[in-house]
């Protein structure tokens, strides 16, 4: 069953709300022997965390992660895990509740207020409770420990997109997407987009965006068809982040205009591929290129303009949102993104070795 | 795990090869007390099945579905689901194996030959064995059943795109769909469609194609946030289909062009929504209005053009898939999806009611 | 989840009615490249095949497997697994089922009737339909395929109790197993047991026993701890044999009048054990040891002499079982608890190996 | 998958070191709305809690549970459950880690710490780590939660048997369970039993013992035949508690010995059971009788005897295990099945009403 759980051999368990006391995960079936500190995880929350450009919500969070089982030190000192699980807790800190008051009766457009209640019948509202994009930190601490269950892997991503606006792929470059606060790897592109998101942040507006992420170094065979086939598992794992609504792997909507002679990735000894358009997945497995995998969020549902909307009782009325909010969520999926990646691969990883062997 | 089952309260389990004695699935958890006879199937399996129309391969399957087990008649004589599980099988019967020699020993592009050699070591190579599309029809019976379990759900699938080709909006009319072999909603775009395809066929080419899939009348809160989301289980049940390179929901990939204000679903008393940007899933729950699925059907890789490849010792060579194909693999897409539609939904009408009730 | 499935990495699912037109399993998740015949399981079927003797029911079915799906003969012409789905068949031959008439409205005392109605509403009476032990020749198909997953291990069951009758231990011998009908590793024991069985039968009466299965040859370590340890999936695999009251490892409920000298598995070099009160499991995880499992099977429930019970409307009356039944359904359960030791085995040796690597 | 979960959508994932920082569960697929707060959970870990009396461990642990995710007060002030997954945390206090030096280079036998180290190359050997009964407070903590899923039904543990010392079933009282540090609930046999522990006790030894624990409001119908059968799940679930190793349901092993008419249990309008032979469970259904399980426990491996071993290095040599420690870790064992049972339950009833409704 997967209410809050994600991989099977390599599993992941999270919870929190936004506004709880903390969130985490469990990472279970992680192998042992691998060394692991709390510092080998910090780095890359502290990639995803807010607050670090004028592009991002202004919530401050140290999200410092505590790891409260599944490790330890050998006599040499190194700390390993144990092939236990792995508890992976972040405390909130800031939370400032009081902006949230009244959400607590109003549905917010675009949020999942009314279905939570729907579904359950009560619902944590601060800050979204369980729905809000806080959740993600948890995914990416669990992303950390999964990409080193799969040490030979190269997993970067990047935005591709921010509104209308498009990247220029004769100038993708991955070094460029460590130099600016948007994850951009066409250093032209990053600069007009910095432009461009002032613009909507002053308006209280927001945009939506495109990610794209990139495994590299996986060998051929992973995945396991035709119900865990590893671009299902990679659709199911990005369409499971905060405002994600489209998921495509390799040429994606692309292919439904192609030919099958454009589209047929031809092959030469080594074995080598010539082109790259199934993104490195045919059939449900690897292929051995690179994995490509892009997907699509929605502008942030937090704006400023009013919309109109139902109370709990199902009166009609309005609402603003405010408090601290991206002005394009998406720029905080990327590591995000990665995370999920990462986890996925490090599943079919372990799960190709339990039937296959080697 | 799911190598090859799908889905958890209402489990479908499939089996077979293109080429083998037979294929099937086990349905899994169905409820008891729902009437259940062969021919409720075979409407489904007929709608897939090859051969019906120029456009689709020509190979004759009579696709007759046998119920092994899990119904029963009662005094009444009406035969119902008992609870137990569903062993639906389909035998095989226009296997014409001799058409696929060639390909015992090279790899086709775009086909999952090279990458099963590479995982398993093995493969039935006959008619793409357990990566053909054949076994769809296994999906499509499953399909049939999970409609039942949501009785007041209605699900329709359509073909809104083939190459560069998409349809009228303003002519969008589901009654069309029955009335042309492309599944078509559009009238005239089903004309133009048929003139092309009969291009594209000619040439021993194929072209990719998107699929629209659209429930109505789920109530809103199925789903379980946030790794079971309703839309996640969509995603990876529409990419686990063959040659499904992208899963968009609702909006999907335009949502990335859009501000916060145009995406935002507005809400008045009923509750209703003013419009469904977000594909009837919120939060990854439904909301109560239709969920929106679409899908990018690459173009089918068996072509008449010679491509590049290796064999299997990894000798440079090329090949010609020969043999009975479907120009536009994305039309027989069409039941597939909307049986995949009918099982997630199947699925999580189950695990709802089962942690809420009611 | 796992209403008709067992097992994770192998995981098998079963189908089938007593009277229903067939019967079998899906095994999936076997590794690929395994020699795979329907002659390597029939043999295990014959082993369990009623009617072989006068000390089981006397229903005749010839129990042959046809394998529809999951493997292929490869150039050499050797059949192998390919990795995919493989799926048994057994059909239902004599099924004769005017003889079940009665049961269709009456409860039989100590068989499932009464529960499957009270869950279900409705169910297939005709011998017990899906809860009749018919079953448990879809799970000796599947365990004759995972034996060939752990090719080193050794795995053999006895009967070691009738009624009050317990074999000498000190005539434990694995050779008279083969050689007479009741599974009886005890020479002596076996002609005691068959002069009883006699009077049980005459009677119309019936009688409970008790099963030990070894496995030999299984690695330390084996087993995930804490909620999927090796003895915990035994206990459950062999509980949800039909009849089966009791499991027990090792020493089992002796060790509850054990001290803590007595119940300890020294160790020396080696790394040998000097005595096996743990039955090979510590913590969860195989020792390396025989690992040893008894299982306690109640009398068959259908017996000649009548018992009160109620109807389908609640009205008391009485119940006698006619039909052809067991004496001792323990006798046969032999074969299955071999089969369901098997798959747990197959099934953690995967998990490990996909766990740790090797 | 199950290393660490257990339950299917009544889901509990446990981690957690002996001597870690932190043990815990996260309880996932919780229905909302049911009042929880920490003092529901409190009562439960305190019955379970070491040093109460002389005849369990030493060791000082608070035992102190914090819910760190899944509840939320509404406007009334009531914290309830939300439906989201429940973390639960208990902080290690007093872990006296010098106590256990000796055996970071030494299999205690008994323990686990020889396959442990076998399969995973590395153990916290701190008081045993992950394989310490200390887990089996994240347990009670997570089957606090699960009794209020299934408010009707009665769960009630005894202590039956210590070493052979076994309860006179005339004399059994629910009532005197808890006025004895025992969970006896024959009033002479806690006194013989604590004479007979005092002498246990003062010679360093330890005694095995059995525990019953019986549900009573359970409605017949739940369970998932054939392999979740809700007798196979309880038998895993008893299993995986630390040092059982005999799993029985009503008759059990006793059942080996009796003849079908002696077995069933006969039925009059009500419906009712004129016996409980099964226990409560039929088919792997329940009837609506009393749930009957009972399992064994061997005695305490730590024991102040020199028991041979051998060491890492797998030099022979001899071990003493000091440290605090249970007598008879069977006492213990009594909240711990009875938190078992409940999960178990609370699993069935949710799995019970997803698939059939009500």
């Amino acid at each position: 069953m997967s209410h809050n759980s994600f991989g099977h051999l390599f599993r992941v368990t999270t919870f929190g709300e936004s506004h709880g006391l903390a969130l985490g995960a469990i990472v279970d079936g992680c192998p042992p022997g691998i060394a692991l500190t709390e510092a080998d995880i910090q780095g890359f929350l502290d990639k995803r965390k807010p607050g670090q450009s004028r592009f991002t919500t202004q919530r401050r969070e140290p999200d410092a992660v505590k790891i409260l089982s599944g490790v330890f030190a050998g006599p040499d000192g190194v700390q390993v895990t144990t092939g236990t699980p792995i508890a992976l807790v972040i405390e909130n800190a800031d939370q400032r509740s009081k902006d949230y008051g009244e959400i607590a009766n109003k549905y917010r457009p675009g949020h999942a207020d009314y279905v939570y209640d729907a579904k359950y019948g009560v619902r944590d509202y601060r800050g979204g409770g369980r729905s809000s994009a806080r959740e993600t930190a948890a995914r990416v601490a669990a992303g950390a420990v999964a990409r080193k269950v799969v040490p030979g892997v190269t997993i970067r991503g990047a935005l591709v997109q921010i509104g209308p606006h498009k990247i220029d792929r004769a100038r993708f470059d991955w070094a460029e997407v460590e130099r600016n606060p948007l994850f951009c790897p066409d250093a032209v592109m990053a600069e007009q987009w910095a432009a461009y998101l002032d613009e909507v942040r002053k308006k209280g507006s927001s945009i939506g965006a495109v990610v794209e992420v990139v495994a590299e170094g996986a060998p051929p065979g992973w995945g396991a068809p035709l119900y865990g086939k590893i671009d299902a598992d990679l659709a199911a794992a990005m369409m499971s982040i905060n405002a994600v609504k489209g998921v495509e792997i390799g040429d994606g909507f692309a292919a439904a205009e192609l030919s099958g002679e454009e589209n047929a990735d031809e092959m030469r000894a080594g074995p080598t591929f010539l082109s790259n358009h199934a993104g490195g997945v045919l059939g449900g497995l690897s292929t051995g290129q690179p994995i490509v995998v892009r997907f699509a969020v929605k502008p942030t549902s937090s704006i400023l303009t009013p919309r109109r909307t139902i109370d709990r009782d199902g009166q009609e009325t309005e609402i603003v949102t405010k408090g601290r909010h991206d002005p394009c969520v998406g720029i905080r999926a990327v590591p995000v993104g990665e995370a999920m990646m990462a986890c996925v691969l490090a599943d079919h990883f372990l799960r190709h070795r339990g039937q296959i062997g080697g």
